[in-house]
């Protein structure tokens, strides 16, 4: 059995990296034109294809649509992969799905997989560590042979993609707003740091509410965590001291797990909710649903932005001959859900 | 553009069920001669090739497992896919995922996306659909084709394969049995109608805990539910009223829901958990973990039960030469996680 030659097996046998490879094979003036050589050489003497995309593209089309996503265990991933598969089912398009796990190499050989004849575009969330790293040869290489991208929740800029993106800071302004005219005029919030795009988005929408209202801020009652994909025991002290040594009457946060674990804490200390304390939390999933009491939020509506990203992909796969290249970003708007963690308003 | 030939599409054109095609380019007795016939002809004309999965098969290996599950959103699924995702990497396999949305035509559908020259092997989960079909031809196909099939949790006899499993009736037992240590003895059970094989087997653990312990069973204590795989209104209406008009000291549920649920109910009637009434469930999922009170759960191990299959598919695949067919059946061990629904017992 003759073992197929990748990105991956070339960049191990010559010794460098996988972008290394990547660009090599696509004259990339940012490689040595000694390792350019060498690895188009090898490349050449194993039989190996790069080109194979544009190739199957022009003969055939696949009606697939390749998602590319960081995660699967984040409940958002989870319905928005549920609107994607809806909008395709109906559109007679195939999903298949690949995962990063927030690892660049990862995200290169999964786009490089999926562009080999297997689908005709891409939907694609950009992995933590391809942000860092900045290299985006990869979406730029795929869009360059004529399979569109789109890029929805964690995006970047400067490719030639559509985007689809919900409203954090508006999200977060109707959240905290909510918590004002319930009557709470001592807000805490529970964020990331600032260098986390959707904390400190979430981070202006607490402080524009508050402007809007001609509140003053307090900055002692802002915690900003590193971490907020999960929690963490550092997260849970900090979260602790910060409701027991602030006097705050509402609390925002930034996803579920840090207001079910802050509702915790004010249960154990004999404060009731929402009559002493309120809580609003961004991210609409199981845990605020059902929680005792249950958590008003905003809901970042994952599936209607499956939905979204999978309708302007089939679009652009469905009317190739549009050569005008127009890219939009859109967005999905936010909602409130009441629940039980929050006062009935008065209208 | 030319659109490439499926077996949708021809059975589209056809007018006959995408299984009745694929049957029938099979040469299954099960299709008339004449539908045969005619189907083959229109396959041929149109250069179908349903056979190039051995074709491809014999040339090359892609390091590729497909992997087919019925749906995403949830928990335990997420997390045996993390499993495979591991065991793979660290084995430099990729990992393909397409979901069957518990339908037949998808799940023949995704066999045949990915059968096609993508994967070298299958990890799956059978849909309901299929299940209530009994139609398993399509897993038959890729089989004889030479590709490898594991199954886990939703698995089918008569196919020639490994299959994964967790024991569902030792884990019920087990939290059954740790409910009368800790001092139950009017303990409850929710739980699904006996034609969904795990309701059935979690009953059967809670039966035999009662005998062992040489504790009678009241039939009222037992509710069946239709549904296990989300909590509708009806579903509400009958656990709210099967806790209110029970004397019990102990419940066990066969999901998270349920008990998230139950555990409502209790707290509005103005009794106290554990000490009134105490609480498993099965399933260990986030729900469990952070709901207040956190709820004693019987872990299924998602994660090890992924990697197991993962490996188990690997194996086989690294050792083709290996012609002895054998397939086993691999249990995955249950473990009782302990929160605060359930009394510490006096060890």
């Amino acid at each position: 059995m003759k073992r197929k030659l990748t990105l991956k097996s070339i960049a191990k046998e010559m010794d460098v990296s996988i972008s290394t490879v990547s660009k090599a094979l696509r004259d990339s003036p940012e490689i040595s034109e000694e390792t350019r050589e060498k690895i188009k050489a090898y490349a050449k003497l194993y039989n190996y294809k790069p080109n194979n995309i544009a190739l199957s593209l022009k003969n055939r089309k696949t009606n697939t649509i390749g998602v590319i996503i960081p995660q699967i265990v984040h409940h958002f991933f989870t319905t928005v992969i549920r609107g994607i598969e809806a909008e395709a089912r109906e559109n007679n398009y195939n999903v298949i799905i690949c995962l990063s796990n927030n690892d660049f190499d990862k995200e290169v050989l999964n786009m490089e997989l999926l562009a080999n004849g297997s689908t005709d575009g891409f939907i694609l969330s950009v992995s933590k560590e391809t942000m860092q790293k900045e290299d985006y040869h990869h979406l730029n290489e795929v869009i360059e042979q004529g399979m569109p991208v789109v890029m929805f929740d964690r995006v970047v800029e400067g490719i030639a993609c559509d985007r689809v993106l919900i409203n954090d800071t508006q999200g977060a302004k109707k959240g905290v707003s909510h918590l004002i005219r319930s009557g709470c005029r001592k807000i805490g919030i529970i964020t990331s740091e600032d260098y986390v795009s959707v904390g400190r988005l979430r981070t202006e929408g607490y402080l524009d509410a508050h402007d809007d209202f001609g509140i003053e801020v307090d900055e002692n009652r802002i915690l900003k965590l590193d971490n907020i994909d999960d929690l963490g025991e550092g997260s849970k002290k900090r979260i602790k001291e910060f409701i027991l040594n602030n006097d705050l009457d509402g609390l925002f946060t930034v996803n579920e797990l840090f207001a079910v674990y802050a509702a915790r804490v004010i249960a154990q200390s004999g404060k009731s909710i929402p009559d002493d304390i309120s809580i609003v939390c961004f991210t609409d999933g199981e845990l605020s649903e059902h929680m005792v009491p249950s958590i008003t939020a905003v809901s970042q509506h994952g599936e209607e932005m499956g939905r979204k990203a999978a309708s302007i992909l089939i679009n652009k796969l469905e009317r190739p001959e549009d050569e005008t290249e127009e890219y939009g970003t859109t967005y999905i708007e936010t909602s409130l859900i009441e629940r039980e963690s929050t006062r009935k308003l008065l209208r």
